[in-house]
């Protein structure tokens, strides 16, 4: 009963996620005047990207194709954008506080399904670090923008910290429930955080001679 | 006997459309001065990726790694575009009309594939469209232009069209030979029809106020 | 024992061209004015994504996922490159050779993997090629940038020259040994012999007519 309630829980948050993904995919997309497939495609992209590449990484049926909730998420987003277009704006902070959640899901996602499929430690990082962040990535490329990931902001830095931590709580075999909260708890403040006082990776500078 | 000459003739509509694609690829290519290694690389891709894709998804080894014919196909669109590059353009409706047959066929068999390996229908829908309009947007990302699919035309659509009748169709027992042809006069007439008359999606404004 | 000392050196080769191909990514990232993990993931993926590529297609999992030591040479490129920055523009050449060997060297892993897991030898070549020249591909699109190896120089050739060398040995019984030796020699030679002499295909050029 408490284990049901647990993933109806789980499930929300995912949707939740996912929905946040995909609208913030698809806002990029009207930035570049796309028609309502690529607005859609971008969305879709941009919420279920990261977790696919980890799927083809690891060797298993991305995750999508096994349940038609992510395409209602992206569907729902698509549709709040074009009815809600000037309201989305004033939404920004709730959007950002459903994306973080569903970043910091993802990443405990990506690192716990790496860990299940026997792979080493530090694979896990980077597949909970792709999981949340690749997504993203993706989308930039989709529009020709280079990733804001590799310049803004620690958001990957985040997904790094937050998949160090589950990795480690594994091996010490934490509660499993406690791991993952702890793990989304980590990403989502360290994210929220980095944004409120601007947290930056030190930038790597050119050259001075040309390449 | 009638099994073998249908599927000699699938066999050669496919190679057609493969050149085709792959003529759209090489001529992409050609306005951004790429050598030859690269021009060939963009018609390849454009005329396999949207099946490659599909096929790592669905879990299966990349169709044109089975059978050199796309190879081929690729090298011949190359030496065309090379031996009769101007009159080329006079041709455009004849290339647009192998490239618009190619995708009914592509969508076909990125649907039928997908059913056959037992995945949901809306996962064949899915598949059927990135198999028909997924290898032009990779194209566009490795010339580092916006994908045309988001914004013109409705290409994709046609693709979406065809696959829902393929697989409403198949699920309704409907004779597969006679589902095929249908499907891919759906797509082809979808095509012709939206060029002809510039059917275009909505597009997507922007926000008035930036991200 | 000889047998040992050939895999240390494969393995110490494998070393230096991961970290040439990183140092290139991380050096092209500074340019971009990209932040540490930024420059950190376009290092580690013109270091690995040619072989992931490969990998993914060929149907095994990614070779980096079994063995840190990409990782770690990737880490050593950042830290490399933040240290000794403005010397790294005189080490140049040394930086060109190693890159080379490592062409060498992907190119013959990627054929010989692809043939071992019993492909046809015509996608060995492909393979061999891919997993040489794509990393920097997808290096290039990350900083959407056009894609280099389409345009100069002829690296992405002298991997198939070295590709189709290696697969005709190997359909003719030659010596494992003395194939991997003469196959990652041709390649370096036909690489450096390139960039001394400018060597380069013929450039594809536009049509009259816009497309």
């Amino acid at each position: 009963m408490e284990l049901i309630e647990n993933i109806q829980f789980v499930n929300i948050i995912e949707f939740l996620g996912t929905f946040a993904f995909a609208i913030s995919g698809v806002r990029m997309a009207s930035t570049k005047n796309f028609d309502l497939f690529g607005a859609f495609t971008i969305g879709f992209v941009t919420a279920i990207g990261g977790g696919t590449l980890r799927d083809l990484f690891i060797g298993v049926t991305p995750f999508w194709m096994l349940n038609p909730v992510y395409l209602w998420a992206t569907l729902l987003a698509l549709l709040f954008v074009l009815l809600f277009k000037n309201k989305v704006v004033r939404l920004q902070y709730t959007f950002f506080l459903f994306d973080s959640i569903g970043l910091g899901l993802f990443v405990v996602v990506g690192a716990e399904k790496t860990l299940a499929m026997g792979f080493a430690p530090w694979v896990a990082v980077i597949m909970g670090t792709i999981t949340g962040s690749f997504g993203g990535m993706l989308r930039d490329i989709l529009i020709t923008q280079i990733p804001l990931i590799f310049r803004k902001e620690i958001y990957a830095l985040a997904c790094v910290a937050g998949a160090i931590f589950f990795t480690m709580g594994y091996a010490l075999d934490l509660n499993i429930v406690v791991n993952e909260v702890a793990t989304a708890s980590i990403v989502i403040l360290t994210r929220i955080l980095a944004v409120k006082f601007q947290w930056h990776l030190p930038i790597l500078k050119g050259e001075k001679n040309k390449l």
